[in-house]
């Protein structure tokens, strides 16, 4: 690639956008990372061939990626991956498997020295020129990098940082935030100023590391439904509120996740969602935003938001604000029964069992577009101000 | 809402990225568009208050929205509706549903007086407050609407004009493109550059109709899957290449169509469609993105892309690139055979029916990302190249 440095259809003074302050901190803190990654990985594979070169059989020791090997603290704040291992030994039997881990080690290294990434996809289709390597279906491939995820999530470093990022793109995100993004190739740092976009928004990319921020805004409001995000945005809630506002149309990609867990932390801001009042938005949207999901308890300590508390819509609203309502479906009130029974989450806060509770009783949902009723914009006029006023009173 | 114009976490010089020249221009013209979109709703109410005054019973005509009443010609590039309507008379028995019709025109008609909008689920919830005329089930309201939209549509006034906009938000965008977006209350013109952010992007508002565009720009590529645009966009392909690229993220939402379709049409740009070589992706995303889709065949005016050619992944590129591949599945086997026997587009492109039945005959398809077998960066460095300097050769 030419390092062209200015683009065609330029804005009059695009330059001066450019600080060279934190260029420095921001690089320094990414080359630390970097090399922090190469170590482990270097380490792992000396490990290995130490043992070759004595003669003995190398194994590595995955922890197991089950259910049945998770913790959860609310001190901590999110489920935790137990300490479960399964050791793979090379052996004649696993002599392929054990060589196509080690491969997909090395492709993470080389993506790290070369600043560059890979998807899942993009991993398993590399693998085809790796000879006996090789992999014959994507699910192998994806099965062996998420046990290397889980080999080094112990020591600290996240899938992304060993440059494997999800295929899917990260949510829309408007408001008091600058994002910092050094330039792959030159990095120079890029100042992304979220208040200038207009109508539209800031998508966050695959993968966001690199980035750091800068803002002065109180909160981050994280909000389920796209509709409510451009009324939010278009008509600059963010600028009345001092806050930064996500999109996490549904339930938040990996990246949207991962953007604001860095955001609240870097920048000890408080996460508010916003979202449907059923059992989908409560324990799948909110629950797998602040504490993580069972089945991938490796990644949580990154992709957590323990900051986060629940705005709403509240069980409570659906009466104080006298909202139009569904009926709870079947499957409806099996979530909210699983969640009682089974989540370890809901069986910590005590808050959480009541509002539910109340739910399963009223036998109804609403959505938070509901409040529409009351005029299209009392979600921005009355309803968020109210809520605002008193955060203590958000769920846990 | 206060109008105050200074964002908080302020860009050293970020207002001095605000042009007036253009400001006029772009208002003037949403004006006209605005005043055109209620004078029809106004004359279409007069029409029933006339009847009413002279005790005759009024009625609506709304085309008929089905697969029966849609035509296709290369010529205008999009399937277009027909002329069957279905007239909706006010008697006892329509009394609610004409109402309910008329309210939400009017409902449209202030959105547009207030310079807002409303999605399905808000103009429902609306309707709550509309005493006798509430919808009892969204389903209702939707089919209202999509009346409304339709009855329009045959006078040029696309759902976005009658400010009635997507739920689902819109495609990520980076490249050689600044977006003129006016601020909603006070007219100011946001310049925003898409070359300035950094790994991340631009995410296409709900709605595009405000808009305009500045580029230099010689193509827009439209891209399947965020994983390739994420690769494109980190390593600025849109610089080297002078384009413009866009994340449809599988069958493009609405938002994302309607912006490549006025960007294509404003600035007079080719856009090339490189999306996986399966029956889904040339069938669906790239067939929906060129000439729009059957059942919503009122809509297509507005939101087919009739320039678009498609770049790849072609069948001959699955041989000429020795792409690994997968074996077509039953489902991809019959959709591929949908489309040379029941899809006028296809019928009318022999190109096409070669490359289909090549793809049959061939048994497999073949992901964009399969391209990494040769490097990840493979795509960038030969094989979009290679394409893009013979688009005579893409496929209509």
């Amino acid at each position: 690639m030419a390092a062209r440095k200015t683009a065609k259809p330029k804005a009059p003074t695009s330059t001066d956008r450019k600080a060279d302050a934190p260029k420095s901190a921001v690089a320094a803190r990414n080359a630390a990372n970097d090399k922090l990654t190469v170590d482990l990985i270097k380490e792992a594979a000396k490990e290995v061939h130490i043992d070759i070169l004595k003669e003995r059989k190398p194994d590595l020791a995955f922890p197991v990626r089950a259910l049945g090997n998770v913790t959860y603290s609310d001190k901590r704040g999110y489920f935790e991956i137990g300490k479960q291992k399964k050791i793979r030994t090379l052996t004649v039997n696993t002599v392929k498997s054990f060589a196509q881990t080690l491969r997909m080690m090395g492709l993470s290294k080389e993506l790290v020295e070369n600043n560059d990434f890979a998807t899942k996809r993009d991993a398993y289709y590399q693998s085809k020129n790796w000879e006996e390597a090789r992999f014959d279906e994507q699910t192998e491939s994806d099965t062996v990098m998420d046990d290397i995820e889980a080999l080094f999530s112990v020591r600290g470093v996240s899938r992304e940082q060993l440059r494997f990022i999800p295929d899917e793109h990260g949510g829309a995100v408007a408001g008091q935030l600058i994002v910092l993004d050094p330039d792959r190739e030159t990095g120079v740092i890029e100042r992304i100023d979220c208040t200038r976009f207009g109508s539209g928004a800031y998508s966050i990319p695959s993968t966001v590391e690199h980035l750091s921020f800068e803002t002065d805004a109180k909160f981050i409001l994280a909000i389920e439904t796209g509709g409510v995000f451009q009324r939010l945005q278009s008509h600059k809630f963010w600028q009345t509120s001092d806050c930064i506002l996500v999109s996490m149309a549904g339930v938040p990609t990996r990246a949207t996740r991962r953007f604001v867990r860095k955001l609240s932390d870097e920048c000890k801001l408080p996460v508010y969602a916003f979202v449907d009042c059923d059992p989908y938005g409560i324990s799948n949207i909110y629950r797998t935003l602040k504490v993580g999901s069972g089945n991938a308890a490796h990644l949580n300590q990154f992709f957590c938001v323990p900051k986060a508390r629940y705005l709403g819509v509240t069980p409570a609203d659906i009466r104080e604000y006298q909202l139009p309502t569904h009926p709870l479906l079947d499957v409806d009130v099996k979530r909210a029964k699983d969640a009682l029974k089974n989540d370890p989450f809901f069986q910590t806060h005590k808050p959480w069992q009541q509002a539910i509770d109340q739910l399963l009783k009223m036998g109804v949902r609403a959505e938070q577009q509901a409040l529409a009723k009351w005029g299209l914009n009392y979600v921005i006029d009355e309803y968020l101000p109210r809520k605002l006023a008193q955060p203590a009173q958000f769920l846990p």
